[in-house]
């Protein structure tokens, strides 16, 4: 068992060495998903694949595979998941920026959306992105995986997609601008907007491996842990980090009065948060054999990265 | 069979009874989906239901369960596909309406989301609608459906509704806002646009109905040309009629010189397409019996209608 102290640990070589193996395995399984820029509309279709390629840490379909690998299911049956969760979250990220949401103009270092195309534009690439996620998500290829657990993938990423899920949590999030947040009601937001899609990815991993009741309910428990424990780094991160290292606007939150975690329990109080929400995600895996060991340095990163 | 001249049809009074049931049946079955507006985040809920109740001719809810009656299914099997395709329909007139897009003050006589509520509200209750509608179409409760037939219509609404779908069909008309546009591009657009959940609602109440190849082919070439009629009458509307009848901004498009099927063809020449249209439509249902009579009266409706 690793040093349970985040700041301490950098990146583990076999955690490096997965993350890489299926940040390439989606960002192919994405291209090829995305219809390619010269398919009409082509501006909308090159829209579409400046947002979703080439991006981000794709926390989410990693979380996708290392669910997965926990309980031994090959990465090719979970291809679907991983490309349907990070297509959700994806678009998430081009309607947010939008100048009537977060109003941002930098993502993962580069010009966002409606920033390098248009507004109309960004609307529909993340209408369409939304679409694709359920498109790859009910398609006849997955035929390894029964059809009743294939809609209940669909079933757990429409919830956590919706107004109870991410975009009720982005709600009350544009809602709580300039408003008293106290404790409990900025982690209800975060519960939303970042937990309960993070939430679906080990869910989907899981179900796709055909996981028992009791795995997935130790598996969502670890989920939970470790979605608010990525707000809380967030936080952290929109305060201590700088913009180049982030890709997107440091200090922003500040900016915006936004309630952070840091605001609420200063900067030491909210790493404790994190580093107790670690425990936490830990704990629910004991269970576990080492098969588990991505998903448990994946918790650690999460907490110890600095972008 | 009734007169072929459309202008010369009334409402039939057995279709304005199928269209009151099915509307009020579809009325009370969204009203049931769609969260109160009590639940939180409140706003964004209220403007939910603000923009997919109390509204519409509900013609894809009306053309899923005309379509089930074509084939003698109950009506309860085909409430989830009556409130899928309306909540992708509701999605997209939201989403449609915004600033960035048409940005159009009046719908369904009522002002639009982003006007009665605000623009992030707007974005974020399309993006929830549009998830509503393939977790209703994954949810256990329609368990009289096959897994398979609903991975199916999940494979279907997500394509019909995507980039190469009705998304893309708003983006051919975004992009061709003040540029020429040939009757080909405009059919083009107008296939994706309006036409492809048009038929994906006969697909989902044929495939509900457990319908054969053959019978879901001859619905889907009905359903074809139903979808295109309906752009030439909104177009032919469009400029004929009025802003109090249409309960929209009438002479819009002709003022945003948006290619019309009037402006290409003449007034005339657009009402002859449409006729045109209306037979193709009812050729195609010349093998059903009497038990196809709402699809035949819906389509007289969509081309007869004056608003």
């Amino acid at each position: 068992m690793p040093n349970r102290n985040p700041s301490t640990v950098s990146i583990d070589p076999a955690l490096k060495s997965f993350m890489q193996l299926a940040g390439e395995r989606v960002e192919h399984k994405l291209s090829a998903l995305l219809p390619p820029e010269t398919t009409q509309p082509c501006r909308l279709h090159a829209a579409m694949r400046y947002s979703a390629l080439d991006g981000g840490k794709r926390i989410r379909p990693l979380l996708v595979y290392a669910a997965g690998d926990a309980l031994e299911c090959d990465h090719a049956s979970l291809d679907p998941a991983a490309c349907a969760v990070e297509l959700v979250h994806a678009y998430s990220l081009v309607h947010d920026d939008l100048p009537a949401m977060d109003d941002d103009e930098l993502r993962r270092g580069k010009p966002t959306c409606h920033v390098n195309y248009d507004e109309a534009t960004a609307i529909l690439v993340g209408d369409s992105l939304q679409s694709l996620a359920f498109q790859v998500l009910s398609d006849n290829a997955s035929d390894d995986i029964p059809a009743s657990a294939r809609l209940q993938m669909i079933q757990i990423l429409a919830r956590a997609s919706g107004s109870r899920g991410m975009a009720g949590g982005q709600a009350l999030d544009i809602y709580g601008v300039g408003n008293e947040m106290n404790l409990p009601e900025l982690e209800n937001m975060h519960i939303h907007k970042t937990g309960a899609l993070i939430r679906a990815s080990v869910q989907l991993g899981a179900l796709t491996a055909q996981a028992s009741a009791t795995r997935l309910k130790r598996l969502d428990h670890y989920a939970k842990a470790v979605g608010l424990a990525f707000q809380v780094q967030d936080d952290i991160l929109d305060i201590s980090g700088d913009t180049a290292t982030l890709g997107k606007t440091a200090g922003k939150d500040q900016a915006a009065k936004k309630p952070t975690y840091p605001m609420l329990l200063g900067l030491e109080g909210a790493r404790e948060k994190a580093k107790e929400l670690l425990h936490e995600a830990l704990d629910s895996l004991a269970d576990f054999d080492e098969k588990a060991d991505h998903l448990r340095q994946l918790a650690y990163f999460i907490i110890g990265r600095n972008s």
